[in-house]
């Protein structure tokens, strides 16, 4: 099952995916009060308006988790060709609910920054409460998996020690288009990164250091996860920051994030109003 | 004008410290719906009940701030004294909601950590929603100070390059006991951390490097501030992990940190339930 949150009436709705159709589900604000009311399970038959998903304006899917909590380098592949280590525990941090936005969403370059650059991102999204879950109980508190694009300010984020005033900037990481329910993903799933339709990152989204039942286990140990929290999972090479020359987005240019089972996550960026 | 969360009648509500009572202000469940509603001056006056202040029991001065922004070494005298240079940039970390604690709670010592640390701090709380503030914007948007502990899992917060894992505990981080507003807080307030009764860690809460309105003008560059958000506004020298030999928080442990103008935020250390 695919669920997904839209601007509906003025405000924002959850609604299932049907096929290239989608059914609104009335009195659920969006995917994570689905979650909070029990499992996507109780919305897999209900009955709602309908609407041409070519017609959607998503939000995104998670419109305000309690957590957003990021891991750094977790691809296997891209850390054994850059001759490091693998880390022994994942590298958290976070970003605010904020920073959010949706697929399809215009995505504004704020003028402080020249270094904007893109990381695609499986998300896992959670559906149950859990601290120190053992591995039975993280796997079965993952509702699903959504894409992200972990937009990064890379001035700002080297700037100090601590990367998160470059990772949290306003509406800055789009999150979305669906969540995809685990049995959606195949085992051989890919992500795939393009900007301006040429290819920048592909990752195996089985070839991360820490996966997703490591990471719910890990942070559940630390924090209580609830139901819509989301982890970002890491990116594989290929970012813009470390290209040679290095590459940044400008105004006009279109990142699409792909992952097999989920779909395709896709933002233009504009420069931002004054 | 001071301001508190108390746990009332089986769920949260804001009072208002008048000498050695609390009244009661009926309607708002925390000091952060007083600012949400407008700002500390639109209940100065309200009537409610009265209950003496010994007698209170505390909630988080906010009980879920939308952010809570953290800033690293930010103390002057600290810094020149350890030969380092100081930073052009504020170090900004994240903590989640579900971090705070109450003023007088017992907190608790997780299994998972043995290296259990300190870090009184003054606490910027903010009263208007604000982004790219000017100064003048800046000063405005703060509504006043309170107290923090940035009690930090040494282990844990340098098992990697990011200090997230070590800093945002669940229930870890009591916040309180009162919001002060701007005029409570006289010229030369200093900060005191005692452990079990010995002084640690003394500031000049004005000796900052990056004072109150330079992080609130910081920070809403990147994302908008909000009533009732938090910025922990870093500590100054003097905690457990820097001590030779290094001293880490034990069953029963008391830490009391002290502000002039503000108060003292008072928390016992224990063992942490099975």
């Amino acid at each position: 099952m695919k669920l997904c949150t839209i601007l509906w009436n003025g405000d924002t709705a959850a609604a299932r995916v049907e096929g290239d159709r989608a059914v609104v589900l009335e009195g659920f604000a969006d995917v994570g009060a689905v979650l909070r009311a029990g499992a996507p399970s109780a919305v897999a038959s209900l009955e709602g308006a309908v609407i041409a998903l070519d017609a959607v304006r998503y939000a995104p899917v998670i419109v305000a988790p309690s957590k957003i909590v990021c891991v750094g380098l977790n691809y296997r592949a891209h850390i054994l060709e850059m001759k490091r280590e693998l880390p022994e525990y994942p590298v958290l941090f976070a970003k605010f609910a904020d920073t959010l936005a949706a697929a399809g969403e215009e995505i504004a370059l704020p003028p402080e920054s020249p270094e904007i650059d893109w990381e695609g991102e499986l998300a896992v999204v959670i559906g149950a409460t859990v601290r120190r879950a053992s591995d039975e109980e993280a796997e079965d508190a993952i509702a699903g998996y959504t894409i992200a694009n972990d937009v990064s300010m890379r001035d700002w984020q080297f700037r100090t020690r601590e990367w998160l005033q470059g990772k949290t900037w306003e509406r800055s990481t789009p999150l979305g288009p669906v969540l995809a329910t685990p049995e959606e993903i195949p085992s051989d799933a890919r992500m795939t990164t393009t900007v301006d339709g040429v290819r920048k990152q592909v990752g195996d989204i089985h070839d991360l250091v820490h996966g997703p039942v490591d990471l719910v286990r890990y942070v559940s140990t630390i924090t209580t996860l609830r139901p819509g929290d989301v982890i970002l999972t890491g990116t594989p090479g290929g970012v813009g920051h470390a290209r040679e020359p290095r590459e940044y987005l400008a105004s006009g240019s279109v990142v699409e994030v792909a992952i097999d089972g989920i779909g395709t996550l896709t933002n233009r960026f504009v420069p931002e109003e004054p």
